[in-house]
């Protein structure tokens, strides 16, 4: 977004998608709205410009003698519309030819085409809204799936803006006092207890640190939570992942080896986006193509939430436990890496009945499935698994998760700013060194909600300590 | 449509364009809209069912406890409304997810989704429009040209349906003075004017004959005007078609014969779609393959409004005679059809010196143009011929034009009905004969706006002549 933009002018675009609609909704915003409006329509009884706001009516668009179309206009004056500013919005028949005709008779006068996400920018410069907010309502019209529309949705009402107020308000204060120290250092003042602000700042260090955790599982919720299903060849992975997605994505054979290249696709079980991603099988072999098919798949595993680990009657053990052991040096590296172990074709033998049972209790699984892809058996418990093992209930529980990469990386760099000043503290660097790290701690904060202030940590001062100096 | 349908439900739909928005807009329309709007949805203050129609309000659409969307409704009370009905319209965020979730919520709720074209339905049973109107609903959504957009809101504001309706009423006066005759025919009472009658169906069938006329002109300005461009080989109609499309759609080379499918492109001149349709050269051969191009040349002219025929300074002017010739034998089938000759290249020759001089005036040739466009010469002139043979000021004299293929078929067979009566009266035939096909010539017509009523024609004896018989 173009902050520099002159916000005086009045905007217009399609609000709605461009064409095999029945109707399009046209946004006029700015000052010159409603007066624009009058000049283009003809209202039944009254004008524009004499009607109230909330209100809609019927009209008429006229070019010349033309009647370009037969529409309904909501009125919205300011401040109460999405931008703050007096806005109209024309319903009109979803044809090219009228929606190209309004929108050059309004830039005849005077009225631009507004640029990707003006509307929403000016809702920000305007007050309505803050910049995280801002960011959430393009997370909303994106959204596929009901948890990342829950994630968008608590992030536009603002609940995650003020988790950052609170804790960029905690800095702002701590910078306050240790400023009033220096301005007072001629006399050796010391406002606060050097070991209330050091846990102070640690607690602080913690809470960001827990947001930068969230972002890996908000991301996986915006784009579907990766789910690597993995295995030795021919043990029925492509089979299994097209009962997942319910249609013949994958090429099935029985030939072992078909799958050299990794298949995504993206499945929603109970309000949850999974993007399943089937793999070339694991196995020792010479062949080099296959190989890297193997490597493939052990970097799709690095990056999963979830390992479907898929097995059968003819695992070999010994290559499984040489498996599992690797697949627990990834989780060290992974944290939030779970392993669901799959044993198929249960229709032919009873896994825990057989040497399977040992294997079982390994520390690298989470859990284990036994199913029958052929017989469509046990497919509800398996579905069960990947939901526990998906940690979706985070969101149930009103956790706050960060799913925007920019704040993401805000984030990350006020964690690094913190830690520095962590490091000031311990090694008794003088106080305005220390200042200068808070300072850029709450500067990446404040960059996440809105512009940065820097005159805030003065305000602060002198509103709530009023030395009168 | 399916006029079976049980109107007294309540229906709802997306109004916009699925996805690629920024905002969806999902309407419902019937008795249960606005109650069933009051469960949904929470004002910040009132509830729907209290608040007046013409007016809208931010609310909060919410399932269980969770919050789907930050919506407007738009209220229309019943009768002011598209369809009639109470109708509701939600501006919801143009997520799949939020448009998916109001609609199932909705229809959890016993409001189904409706079928394609039910809202115009329910507003043409409701008597909000006729047939005739109804069905330009969905030409003015589909028209891409001004010409289009034109006769599509002609038809819809109802200037056709009442051209229709003169035609009918008139008839049905017919039908009601042939009838009162056999009524009193022991009496041997002659109601009106045999002569008289005769010159009323004869003024009927020319304004049937001249509206049936209309539907290939009607049609060609919604679908595009054809335009064949024809030439002998190598005299450049593919380097002009593609002048005149500003892309390079064609393939432009010089050998001779690289044209061989044809071409076809849509091109808008000052609010006119034209077809241009670039063709094999037309020239002596025996290349089978070539022939067959050439004759397919032919058949694409015979459907053609305007033939652009392109020469240049090595035309052979014998078998430019021949074909000028030809063309007019096309001419008198296809009496729409416009011959503009092009000659090309005057940057190598001057045309009205040489022995092409004696060719323009040939009775086939409507207009002449020079160009060259080597040089881009005179392409404007050109621009104007084709819109002076397209006779699109046609439109702009209000002519009423036919352009849905279900009245073009109608009028014919009232057409024809109306034949078969004149055939009547020439041969004499008793009235209560001719009296059936007048009777079938109305009910053609009046399909054409409305359902057939045939006890109008008895409910205009009983109004109009009340003779209390």
């Amino acid at each position: 977004m173009n902050y520099e933009s002159n916000h005086n002018d009045t905007i217009c675009a399609l609000a709605t998608a461009g064409t095999g609609g029945a109707i399009s909704v046209i946004r006029i915003s700015g000052n010159k709205a409603i007066e624009t409006g009058n000049k283009l329509m003809k209202l039944k009884s009254g004008t524009l410009s004499e009607l109230p706001g909330g209100s809609f009516h019927f009209a008429r668009i006229i070019d010349n003698e033309e009647l370009v179309d037969e529409v309904i206009v909501n009125i919205f004056r300011s401040p109460h519309s999405y931008t703050g500013e007096d806005t109209l919005e024309i319903s009109c028949h979803a044809s090219i030819y009228i929606q190209q005709k309004i929108l050059t008779m309004l830039n005849n006068h005077g009225i631009r085409i507004a640029q990707p996400g003006e509307f929403t920018q000016r809702a920000f410069l305007n007050g309505k809204m803050d910049l995280s907010q801002a960011e959430a309502v393009a997370d909303i019209i994106a959204a596929q799936s009901k948890n990342a529309h829950k994630i968008a949705f608590d992030q536009m009402r603002g609940g995650y803006s003020s988790e950052i107020k609170s804790l960029r308000d905690r800095l702002v204060k701590l910078t306050a006092l240790m400023e009033l120290e220096l301005d007072f250092s001629e006399e050796d003042v010391e406002f606060a207890d050097r070991d209330e602000l050091f846990s102070l700042v640690n607690e602080i260090k913690n809470k960001i640190k827990s947001l930068t955790r969230s972002f890996s599982f908000g991301n996986a919720i915006k784009n579907g939570i990766p789910v690597t299903i993995a295995g030795e060849p021919n043990v029925g992975k492509s089979t299994l992942l097209n009962l997942l997605l319910n249609e013949d994505k994958a090429i099935v054979s029985n030939i072992p080896g078909t799958t050299r290249d990794t298949i995504e696709d993206i499945f929603n079980i109970e309000g949850t986006d999974y993007r399943f991603i089937d793999t070339a099988g694991i196995r020792n072999t010479d062949n080099d193509i296959e190989n890297q098919g193997i490597s493939r798949t052990f970097k799709k595993i690095r990056q999963s939430k979830i390992v479907l680990y898929l097995t059968d009657n003819n695992t070999n053990y010994t290559s499984l436990d040489k498996l599992l052991n690797e697949i627990n040096t990834i989780k060290a590296e992974n944290t939030e890496l779970k392993l669901i172990l799959v044993v198929n074709k249960t229709d032919l033998f009873n896994p825990e009945e057989n040497i399977f049972k040992e294997l079982l209790s390994h520390k690298a699984i989470d859990d284990y499935v036994m199913i029958s892809s052929l017989k469509n058996d046990n497919l509800h418990v398996l579905h069960e698994s990947i939901h526990a093992a998906s940690e979706i209930d985070r969101i149930e529980g009103n956790e706050i998760i960060v799913s925007n990469i920019r704040h993401f990386e805000a984030l990350k760099k006020a964690n690094t700013a913190i830690e520095q000043s962590i490091e000031g503290f311990d090694n008794k660097i003088p106080t305005d060194l220390i200042a200068i790290d808070v300072r850029q701690a709450i500067s990446h904060l404040s960059s996440i909600t809105d512009m940065i202030h820097h005159n805030e940590v003065l305000g602060y001062i002198f509103e709530n300590f009023c030395i009168g100096k």
